[in-house]
């Protein structure tokens, strides 16, 4: 019998862990939602336990790690990232906000609340400030010491963000779906009864209102902290125990990214997140009264056809300009947690969006209706459908083609050149083993080069020393060649410059659909006609699956789009 | 611009094809489902498409396959065992005798079926036998030529399979919805309407009744080979590309099972299996009448709760003695899709009954009822929990314990010994360095050994001649060492023998409690705390998602216990 400090039945014995626990929660906060009961004890109670006994999990890994001079020796250097971090950071800020005004919503209403009901912001607050600190410290460490109780510290941590996700994600459906019933008793013309406004735990005073609206615009911000923490809580610990420590990213390739490339990307992105504001206002107003909603759900179908096949489009040509540019580089062999989780996670929220618009598309080809609303419809669910499909695609080519190992120094008196990979394969494409017509396909400076790579370039280096005496020998050969690299050298510029358009666009139309998204507007709730394919409740279910997944899809497809941006900003830099 | 053959951009686009192709399935099934209408041309025309079409690309795979010599050069000889082969025949004889009952059955009800209904069970017997045939010969290539088109072949077939499964289990969910409606609604004493059975569309020969009620029986083994087609089809695709030849286990660990080892295990076995068929058919007499429903679901709680217990007894027994024995040689590297696979559908399908026992433990929990009835049911509920925690542990270490790579031939007179890796770490320890006491703790036959750790038997074969002088010189030492290894090698067979009997008694249980979920007890649904508590629907959807999970958790269990079975058979083979 040996000790039980042993990896795989941890791992199988922390996930199993993080399932009952889920189910449990979700056991909790569904029964609670059957009850209709916003506010109760139980799942407050819940959730303030699983916070208070995460939080001292977290207090103590901090501090046994801060006296653990060895955490730093193993470290994945492509875990936590300085933008997931500053976002972390961001949404961190908005949850506090939040907080702060649920507190003074709660301190409003204090007749009719409970201590653990006002407790719970409180608590959430500290939770919340101690999981950004210790994720902004450790995200990178792969543990060593302790394994298994810290993996179930992870699983533990996890399982309450997750819970505190589906807490607010139930929580905002049960408002969405008491207002669509209220929709529905006006329709049939049903007086409300007096007494349910008569409640004692109703906002009275302006200042409570206040409170309520502004919590409901942050409540977004809570669910991407959630999210965030966890896939940033999962790298950890799939990174547990891990001691093949993949090397740092060398530091010169920061401070390289300039904004200024990517000019007509953001002019047309912000011109897209300015006019999503005024359809999301015009569609808030026009969906009020039922006599509008026609008229509101054409202006939403309209501008979201508009917008999303721009974004199909502007997939398709990323894509071509990607392999044009690049040809096929795809580091197949690098395997990292991150990168495949983020891949990952991408394809799975993705058939959020692609499960409505399936299930819209069958509803409108099977029931045949004729009318422009339906065109409209069928049209918005099309080009959403493509357009998931095109961007899943473009960020899977951009993030995975050879990032920027390879570097140029234009001058024309000193150039190192050096053959990249493409010359065995452009080689045997061409037949002719042209070295000269072949090494301005990649420039490289190879100095202070700390990437994996690096030996191989020191190894291809040679080459030039090769190529200077014949360049000597035949200038007008030099300058034919010096001109004709030139040129491609231009033509690569321009291309990369697209690409940088390509993904700023994109993160702006991103940002804008989740805008839509996130923000009250919910078309496929309003419209009748998949209500009337599928039945109310099956309808209903299948939205609520796939929105939560959307607005994590629209949010973690901006997340991409960001690295790819750097990607190409680090292989472009001059 | 190079070809468009690249395997990432493949990969992801037929995975998003499998995605797309799911969701428009099930959107089609379940607007059937909305309509509740169970015999319909849109969803019959729709599955026989599929069909046609995927064994349009079988047949074309085969054709093309046969022809290519090359196909047997690149296998993955851990994909497509013989037992799964075998099971694989067997449903799918099951699935054709349901093909022809259903045909006898559309038959008899000619006059209100159409051609596309009638059609339907012989495409589906085509369909049943080509998917075999084509499972049967190349479950363990490595698809190399024309990737692209038959990762999207694969795909198709998986698509299509998954619809099968799913338009079973919910036509079937459609059933016992219906019949707990009528039990419902009889319970409020609604008389039926008198319309309803004046349908013509319902059997009222005899012969009509046969085929209907056979293939009620028929369908849990249709479910199941949709699904182990579905698994074997994700390998082949999942090995496709694959150039790295896995080596084949070499024959000799084959033909050395007997199952006179187990005996004890069979008895108790059989004897849960017949004793399960008694509670479930006193369970289907008690629970038609709702005066005797208590009493039915006492007796399946009671039942159920000593059966699980025991189940999870064992599972303990069984970690226990696996650690035992073979001191943690848990062979990490080896990363085989099968296996992995293995265990995560293990651990996935594991969720369904983790859910709905959860769920009934929360609800137990917080409704604080009292009652004889309650306590069973948290018996029951908490029961199962602990045996699929203790079941998957078991299931874990048996597999990924050291397999059948060193083996033993007793005769006192040549014994070859050979150190296994336990000794380094069993030295360090013991703080001693004794040789011939650690080399007892494994025996070695290296001998025709075509294992990966061949060569590492190979080098340490050499200890045996260093040991050798040694003991020819201290006879009595000798004979010593060899009663305490006789001694030591009789208690290894004892827990080896304890294994089996445990591997073949939990098979036993899993099918008892598998026929339990297949075959019409449904607890849940009759049970009324946790309706009460969630509310019928969503008891309802957690009850329809976790159930068929269970199922097929159950089903997997035996066929992962069976091959623990084998492995421990092939370790203890002398």
């Amino acid at each position: 019998w040996r000790s039980s400090e042993n990896p795989r039945t941890t791992i199988l014995l922390s996930l199993l862990y993080l399932a009952l626990l889920t189910f449990f929660g979700s056991a909790v906060l569904l029964a609670e939602m059957h009850r209709h009961s916003q506010q109760t004890h139980n799942v407050h109670g819940f959730l303030t336990i699983l916070m208070l006994t995460s939080s001292t999990w977290m207090l103590w890994f901090g501090w046994t790690s801060a006296k653990n001079k060895k955490i730093k020796m193993y470290q994945d250097h492509q875990a936590g990232a300085n933008w997931l971090k500053g976002g972390l950071c961001l949404f961190a800020l908005a949850t506090l906000v939040l907080d702060c005004l649920t507190l003074g919503y709660y301190h409003e209403l204090h007749q009719c609340t409970s201590i653990v009901v006002t407790s719970f912001p409180m608590v959430q607050a500290i939770f919340t400030v101690i999981q950004v600190s210790l994720l902004s410290f450790y995200a990178k460490v792969c543990i060593q010491e302790k394994q298994s109780l810290n993996r179930f510290g992870l699983m533990h941590t996890l399982a309450t963000n997750i819970l505190m996700w589906m807490s607010v994600v139930l929580d905002e459906s049960m408002k969405q779906l008491e207002e669509i019933y209220d929709v529905q008793k006006r329709k049939m013309n049903l007086i409300e009864t007096p007494g349910w406004h008569t409640n004692s735990c109703v906002c009275t005073t302006d200042l409570c209102h206040i409170f309520s609206e502004g919590a409901a615009y942050l409540h977004p911000f809570n669910i991407e902290f959630s999210l965030f923490s966890s896939t940033m809580l999962y790298v950890i610990w799939k990174n547990a125990g891990k001691t093949a420590c993949i090397p740092a990213v060398s530091a010169h390739t920061k401070g390289t990214r300039h904004i200024n490339g990517a000019f007509i990307g953001l002019i047309l992105g912000a011109f897209a997140i300015s006019a999503t504001f005024g359809v999301m206002i015009s569609f808030g107003v026009l969906a009020k009264s039922p006599s509008t909603v026609p008229e509101a759900l054409r202006i939403y179908y309209l501008f979201n056809s508009v917008l999303l096949s721009a974004m199909f489009i502007a997939s398709v040509i990323g894509i071509v300009t990607c392999r044009l540019q690049r040809g096929f580089l795809f580091d197949d062999k690098s395997k990292s947690v991150v990168k495949s989780l983020d891949i990952t996670l991408l394809m799975g929220s993705s058939c959020g969006p692609l499960l409505v618009s399936v299930f819209s598309l069958v509803a409108i080809f099977f029931l045949h209706i004729e009318g422009n609303l339906y065109i409209l419809d069928l049209c918005f669910s099309l080009c959403k459908t493509i357009q998931v499909l095109g961007q899943n695609l473009f960020i899977t080519e951009a993030l995975y083609s050879e990032p920027a190992q390879t570097k140029t120094t234009i001058s024309s008196d000193d150039m190192v050149l050096s053959m990249s990979q493409d010359t065995e394969t452009e080689n045997s494409q061409n037949g002719i083993c042209n070295v000269s017509t072949v090494c301005g396909h990649r420039w490289s400076f190879s100095e202070n080069d700390a990437s994996p790579r690096s030996s191989k370039t020191l190894v291809d280096s040679d080459a030039p020393k090769n190529l200077q005496p014949r360049n000597n020998v035949t200038d007008t050969s030099h300058s034919r060649q010096m001109a004709k690299e030139e040129r491609k050298e231009s033509f690569f510029r321009t291309r990369r410059k697209i690409l940088q358009n390509i993904s700023i666009l994109l993160i702006c139309y991103n940002i804008s659909v989740w805008i839509l998204y996130a923000y009250g507007t919910r078309p496929h709730l309003v419209s009748q006609i998949e209500q009337s394919f599928y039945g109310f409740t099956l309808w209903v279910i299948v939205v609520k699956i796939s929105l939560p997944l959307g607005i994590f899809y629209r949010m973690h497809s901006v997340a991409s789009l960001f690295e790819a941006y750097c990607n190409i900003c680090d292989s472009a830099a001059y």
